[in-house]
């Protein structure tokens, strides 16, 4: 590394020569340090988290202060070694890779394979080289000439995501252009957000200079236009009941309202309240117990709007894979409604997109041709590192246009495709697709397909360990899970559902502080309080959720002799 | 690698073994590309970029098809090969690794010291360990329980962020509990429409709940409250010449207003699309012709708002580095005024925000510390890999709970810092911050400073460069940069600005085929036409820049003689 005059590294210092040299004796060692970890992780006796709780791992945590360097504490320090005064106002490359080795060893190791705790996993090692490359590129996907390859890339994966959809033969073969576009987001939450600006700009013609209030304005003089795709597109929209009007009050504003499952997932809330709609926009539909949204609900609730909820209904969302229960919204059913009533409909399959890449379980997603956009996370069951979601849109091509403006600095025409940052309400973006497109190459449609179905089968396989251990576990009805999450608790007669929910927090509790399993609660429909809800992971060993399963079941044994 | 039964790699194996040995077989052989090839860029003949068109890359660059991948084309291929079927199905790892080579060789490459086209430029070597880090700790930032570390090194940074604005004395010494918070985001576009969305939802106690219509209501019955920090922040504010009123027209209802200079970036238009807000509610200030906001013309429009103006002010974006030109608003004036009309002020310093580091340089940014939420880019100046950006909050700790939703599966608790993700109105975010945490240590707030430093000098040397080469090339008026942009143009005496502008196009073409450099070029204020304009990115080689400015002479010498 390259020292200035006064002994401190130079940030500053020309490329030539010296970044390459630093990358040789810095990233080297880490890379070692980062293995070492790994390994470790993978030793059968290896804890999965270091602080049972965030209270411990405030107290207990030693990072080096950014502001004590520098400051008068580590001047005192410094009088100590006057001869080494840089090691007090930066930290060393030893001290660097000890830092490293304290950020490891106090952080979750995935890589135990036990991280049973959220909708993501330790990512596949062709991941972490999607990453290194993402990383030396250092290339911003707001426009083509910045990110030549990646651009590629990502219009392929959007391509063939679509096909999977069934949306048009992005593939050889087909002579049409396709009208499927799309982008990689931040995450779903992004994704979804995006979809449902996406969609008010698409429908309501004066959303985009004027906003909710142009929306309102297209509403109430009967303005408003189908979602793309639909059969009477140039026909308009009315709105029943509602004649035009000249002068209304705030209050009787017909608002665009969102509809979507009391188990989807809270981003769709998070959008309303980001896109300047507001939460009570948001229109809940119930589920049946296993999750699924009640689409003759959503049909009733369409057609006899409540006083409170008067608006106009606009967009579903539909959930593939929900949050806790991993249910499949009946989108076969949905996308009728959807297109009875000139609705856009969105899928968020964040979770539970992948089964695309099953023959055997895409079934559960049928109907997913009838959508306008649609999440999908490979940084979830496909285990490509965070981040990486994808929103793709069935007719992008025209609807992705809503959202681009003039930046006559940064976009030297008008065209898309030499301007991908147009298609976002952000501007730069990262190289994210990298990530799906090397994970797909290396395994293959066939070899994704197999890890989702390893998923199901290991699902299969907890339910059954957790049906064995009766009467000591219970699973949460209907027994059979339908995805990947598998919600269970201990389970002893007589006790109220406040007592057994207790006993949810503090089982976990004792597991945290086993530290062995991570493993996440979460309350489930119908007042049936807190469970267990396990994520089996297609890279999880069976004999990791036997022991896992076993160990719930003794844990609840103790807490209920010991209450 | 583990292969199964059909000797296909399996994404489903287990974790036992075989991640460290598929990152020791895989990831070691693509960091050995990777060096060679940053290595490669260090050389003084390296090409910076391979195609110097859009067209020519699309043209050109073959990459594996995914859809390819098992398909017909690639069962012929199989026929021929019939003894190793894995080939046609999915990418070898010598296919993968010949694949990255393909995807470096055809992108820009930073490493070359002459990627001056963008505000970013080669991360430094302490970035990509970072990045390597955050890619195998694969931790979500949503709770502090998923990801301790990286969510204590977030909180470090904030307040260190903080501390420098002269918000809080956030390190030792200080009794009073830091009002200071804020969080990554995904580049400063999402912070900057992040930080809209929080003054929407602090000042305008419906809008959470009713979005924009809610904000209109409130106005209307002047219960909108000022932004935290005010004097009279208990009193609500009264719109002037608007009495209360029970039923408006939509037209008449006066909308929330956004104020920013006519240079400011566009993502504060793509901000107040995303809000729901629409583009006519952002007004444009005029610029003085060096490109800084001119705040009495901020006053003037405040109070005399024209007919299609007519709204409530409620947020003003100064900028703190533009985009074009590099200029940085008056904040001090600006955020008087913000004062005195009770306005949310927000300063965008995704550019040059970093000038706090330095001692030389800071007092650009004074008045940094009257301003309620500030955005800073990292990944920009100081040359921490793409993305990190941080937006904060000088009283955050309350501002950022109007973004909080409940979410009973994923937040266990109503405490902020147990689940950052509360802060967002997305859910998963990686932990960006490591990168600068990494940076800030490794250069201390020393090194960075002197790092900006470098940059404004190598800036005063370019154009004292171009303006050794008058009259065959012009600087833009006025003559001093006021940052790291250069913008100047070949000159030739006689010529209209639209056939200078023609001049700066068809030479940029030239440097671009030449492929030795990459600069951007943009149209400047005041019908001044298309300028080239150089960042002068604090790693860049004097002799590069003398090299450049002078190629640019040349061609402009030759397209004129040509033309």
């Amino acid at each position: 590394m390259v020292t200035g005059a006064n002994g401190l590294p130079q940030l500053s210092s020309g490329p030539g020569g010296t970044a390459s040299f630093e990358i040789d004796t810095l990233l080297r060692p880490a890379l070692e340090r980062v293995l070492e970890w790994i390994r470790k992780g993978e030793r059968e006796d290896a804890p999965v988290l270091r602080w049972p709780t965030s209270k411990e791992a405030r107290d207990n945590i030693i990072i080096p202060s950014i502001s004590s360097l520098g400051s008068h504490v580590l001047l005192e320090e410094e009088s100590k070694h006057a001869k080494r005064p840089q090691s007090s106002h930066t930290l060393s490359e030893q001290g660097l890779l000890e830092l490293i080795g304290t950020v490891l060893d106090n952080s979750i190791n995935p890589w135990t394979g036990r991280f049973l705790d959220k909708l993501y996993a330790a990512p596949k090692p062709i991941g972490l080289v999607a990453d290194l490359i993402l990383s030396v590129l250092n290339a911003n996907c707001h426009v083509f000439s910045s990110s030549p390859v990646l651009s590629l890339v990502e219009e392929m994966c959007v391509q063939e995501l679509g096909r999977l959809c069934g949306w048009s033969e992005a593939g050889s073969g087909s002579n049409e252009e396709s009208q499927v576009d799309g982008l990689t987001m931040p995450g779903g939450s992004a994704s979804n957000t995006l979809a449902i600006q996406t969609a008010l700009a698409t429908m309501f013609p004066s959303y985009k200079e004027a906003g909710i209030l142009g929306a309102l304005d297209d509403i109430n003089r009967l303005k408003a236009l189908p979602p793309p795709g639909s059969a009477d597109a140039s026909v308009g929209r009315h709105v029943t009941g509602q004649s035009e009007v000249e002068t209304v009050s705030s209050a009787s504003l017909l608002k665009p309202l969102i509809f979507t499952s009391d188990q989807s997932h809270y981003s769709i809330q998070k959008a309303a309240l980001a896109c300047g709609l507001g939460l009570e926009s948001v229109i809940k539909v119930p589920c049946d117990p296993s999750g699924r949204m009640d689409p003759e609900a959503l049909d009733r609730m369409l057609h006899n709007l409540r006083p409170s909820h008067k608006g106009f209904p606009f967009f579903v969302n539909a959930t593939a894979g929900t949050t806790v229960l991993g249910s499949f919204d009946n989108l076969e059913a949905i996308s009728e409604i959807c297109k009875q009533n000139n609705l856009w409909l969105h899928v968020d399959g964040s979770w539970g997109g992948p089964v695309l890449f099953s023959s055997r379980w895409k079934h559960l997603i049928s109907g997913i041709d009838s959508c306008h956009s649609f999440t999908i996370n490979p940084h979830k069951l496909l285990n490509v590192p965070l981040q990486c979601s994808f929103l793709i849109f069935k007719h992008g091509k025209q609807a992705l246009k809503g959202n681009s403006l003039a930046a006559s600095y940064l976009f030297h025409s008008a065209d898309m495709r030499d301007n991908p940052g147009m298609k976002t309400l952000g501007c730069g973006r990262k190289g994210d697709a990298l990530k799906l497109y090397l994970t797909w190459l290396r395994y293959g449609k066939e070899g994704l397909g197999a890890h989702v179905d390893r998923g199901f089968e290991l699902a299969a396989k907890a339910i059954a360990m957790v049906k064995a251990a009766a009467p000591r576990l219970v699973l949460y009805p209907p027994p059979e899970s339908s995805f990947l999450q598998v919600c269970f608790r201990p389970y002893k007669e007589g006790l109220s559902t406040e007592q057994l929910s207790q006993a949810v927090i503090e089982v976990r509790e004792r597991l945290q502080s086993e530290r062995m399993f991570a493993v996440d609660f979460a309350p489930l429909p119908g007042q049936s309080g807190q469970f267990l809800r396990l994520v089996t992971h297609p890279s999880t060993k069976e004999s990791d959720l036997q022991t896992l399963i076993q160990r719930v079941a003794a844990l609840g044994e103790k807490y209920f002799a010991d209450s």
